[in-house]
């Protein structure tokens, strides 16, 4: 076992390192080292003592003692862990049947017509697939074909996922997945980096101009830029807003297409909208869809204006199996469901905003607290070495996970330097989760921060 | 609506063609035409008259009216539809936990033992992934990163998936879909392709070894030769056996690997084994996984030689939230459970033999029938013009299905003629699901062959 961090492990945040294996108490230490054995090398664990949970509702998880742990990381169960509703619905459909969409399925075009009804009326054109990565795989092919070009552009520590095509644009991979020729980053859309007397939308415009001339004078014709509506691995940026139109301006004079990657910030994760991109006040040409939307049941998505997608429709086979098929489908409807009947976003909207004021009463003093970013239930709280230079402390931030987890509530990292705490909770998030959560954290910024 | 095929259903065998909506009785014609709408042109129907079910049990499905259909066709429900085994397995995780691999999980290592320990000892590696596209992705990524090569070889009509990388060695998906340059295709194991005095396995490998010749003549190094195990789409060739031996050594001389792609060929489908290349008396470097092994829930896998990926999982960061996570874990090891209480590899060699032999007696007097072909439960029944020509029929071939369909038997199509029927029933297809079959098939014999 490597007793280094590995060049897989290094660009990881708040990954356990193996070195410290024998330090475990002695069931999780046989489990991992059997893990180890048969899933080899590249499956990493997160927090230096990882942890095991045998059930969970709402935002709450259960280990195998039958201790309580608050997740605020896990976005996939998004309407709660175990959800009644969900777990009746995939249950019945389960014991009922399960086919594909070469037969015809009244459910799943009941869920499709309920789904894009949250979609402006341009984008009317839903495939499903299984994964956010099939999911931003399918939206490329589909960009490709569709303007005849190969550039991409996204932003400088993206991550859209792990197929060989998508993992070609998805910079925050690290050193050992190497970028496409046809790729070109550009920095998120982070205030700090405007020059004076510029403007953020000035900003994100120039940059996108730059990157397109450089891919044509590299023989490039741009077919996307795609952007993950919430920034996820670039640190999470989701204010201010309004500087997308000018972007698209420039994407679309150039004959690409603008890709709204949803698979973070979709589903009311943001609280004021269902979808990331209505935010901005832009119009998507694509929009991808994942982690939440079957609450873990795997099933993704790619909404698109039928102008953009039907021709690909029409001359490339595109099958499948898993799908669409009932399963997903039952689950994917059951989310909707809950979203409406509890009426999730008002109360994403409601506790993200008791969420953020605590963060930031709590880190208003610290010196190694850069900002709190964020919106509805997703929040970034940047560590730094000090607060003239913005150094990322990846190990401070490190420690302050670690130390949440030793007190059982959950959080990761973000960000190129792996020091931005990532809050990002399902968003069954209570008003008593959040005070738990506040109470916790000051304890651990007492010390840390 | 099109009033013709389009580019992407002209290669796709038994596709409904939607210029003949309007005959379609009215619910089905309901919902075709919604799903028209909201799912555009590019997801397709089986059937000239599609075919909706609402509940499932073993080989059998059954419609809106409560009508019974055999399933002859789906692969996916291998252990049976609804299998309340799976049902109660997989509903009792849904009530539980479901959590990712970067959480400990024992029952994730405990069914990665168990699946590994179906493999030859020196494959002992799983990955996890939703897809078998998701598979074959990974697997070609591990393969390129392995060898350092880029040249692929498939058979000549092979299918592998759909993300971008993997259609473009994915020949079967038709005209609109292009091959890599760095793809080359040999003819699939058809013995009625060897010239006299020559052996199968003297032209399969005397294929690879020219494929390799002309890669390095472009400047391409071999990655990898991938085959389905049975050959799936380029018409089902199961027998005979013994000639991978060599094909495998040209492979590994020109520092490929061999990728055995057991999407469809795994998990005892068969008969004589729980893989197809077990079959050939070879050690594939890398298998694929996916179809049947969560009987439908979303699971795929690829299994490695260490030696071909550890380095990958040292250097490149992969994590692929859904796989591998709690439920489709559940539902891969019910599978598995079910494989050996009920000793399903048994059963498909009995049924399937009694298959066989049924198919041989019905069609060996055709003029229309060029050959019976397939071991296990998947048989390939070849419809020619003339068994002088071999030239295919496809109409003849549709017509069949869609008599068996009219009948309440589900068959489907395979082969770049689209004329061959591919009958790959659930692994649960009984003694007397194989007699009602082959009297079916019997009475549409009568008419068409």
């Amino acid at each position: 076992m490597p007793s280094t961090r590995s060049r897989a492990t290094d660009s990881f945040p708040n990954g356990f390192d193996p070195a410290a294996l024998e330090k475990l108490p002695g069931h999780l230490r046989e489990t991992i080292q059997r893990r180890t054995e048969v899933l080899g090398p590249g499956y990493m664990l997160m927090y230096k003592e990882p942890v095991e949970f045998v059930s969970g509702h709402g935002a709450h998880l259960v280990d195998r003692d039958g201790n309580d742990y608050l997740d605020a990381y896990n976005n996939v169960p998004c309407v709660g862990h175990a959800h009644p509703h969900v777990v009746k619905a995939v249950s019945c459909q389960l014991a009922a049947v399960n086919t594909n969409t070469r037969y015809a399925q009244q459910p799943l075009v009941d869920y499709a017509e309920r789904l894009l009804a949250t979609f402006p009326d341009e984008l009317s054109k839903l495939s499903l697939a299984c994964s956010g990565s099939e999911a931003n795989d399918l939206a490329m092919r589909v960009a490709r074909f569709h303007t005849g070009g190969e550039g991409i552009i996204v932003t400088r520590w993206a991550y859209h996922g792990i197929t060989r095509e998508v993992s070609s644009f998805s910079p925050s991979l690290g050193k050992g997945s190497p970028l496409g020729p046809n790729v070109r980053l550009i920095d998120p859309p982070d205030p700090r980096l405007v020059a004076p007397g510029s403007t953020l939308a000035d900003h994100m415009r120039h940059q996108v101009r730059g990157a397109i001339d450089d891919l044509e004078r590299h023989g490039y014709r741009l077919a996307a830029l795609v952007t993950d509506s919430a920034y996820s691995s670039d640190g999470i940026f989701t204010d201010p807003v309004g500087y997308m139109t000018g972007v698209v301006e420039e994407v679309h004079a150039a004959g690409g297409v603008y890709i709204a990657d949803e698979v973070q910030a979709g589903f009311a994760r943001l609280g004021d909208s269902m979808w990331g991109f209505r935010r901005q006040g832009v119009l998507p040409d694509i929009v991808t869809l994942g982690k939440p939307m079957g609450n873990g049941v795997p099933l993704s998505g790619v909404v698109f204006r039928p102008e953009v997608s039907d021709e690909f429709g029409r001359n490339v086979r595109y099958f499948n199996t898993f799908a669409g098929s009932s399963i997903p489908v039952a689950a994917g409807a059951a989310v909707l469901d809950v979203l409406e009947e509890e009426d999730v976003q008002q109360r994403v909207l409601e506790n993200g905003k008791a969420l953020r004021a605590g963060l930031e009463a709590i880190t208003q003093q610290s010196p190694y607290v850069a900002e709190v970013r964020g919106t509805g239930l997703y929040y970034a709280v940047e560590i730094v070495q000090d607060r003239e230079s913005l150094e990322p402390d990846r190990t401070r931030a490190e420690d302050l996970i670690n130390d949440m987890r030793g007190r059982r509530v959950l959080i990761s990292a973000s960000g190129k330097g792996a020091n931005v705490l990532k809050i990002r909770p399902p968003l069954a998030f209570s008003e008593s989760d959040v005070t738990r959560f506040l109470e916790t954290f000051a304890e651990v910024a007492e010390v840390r921060l």
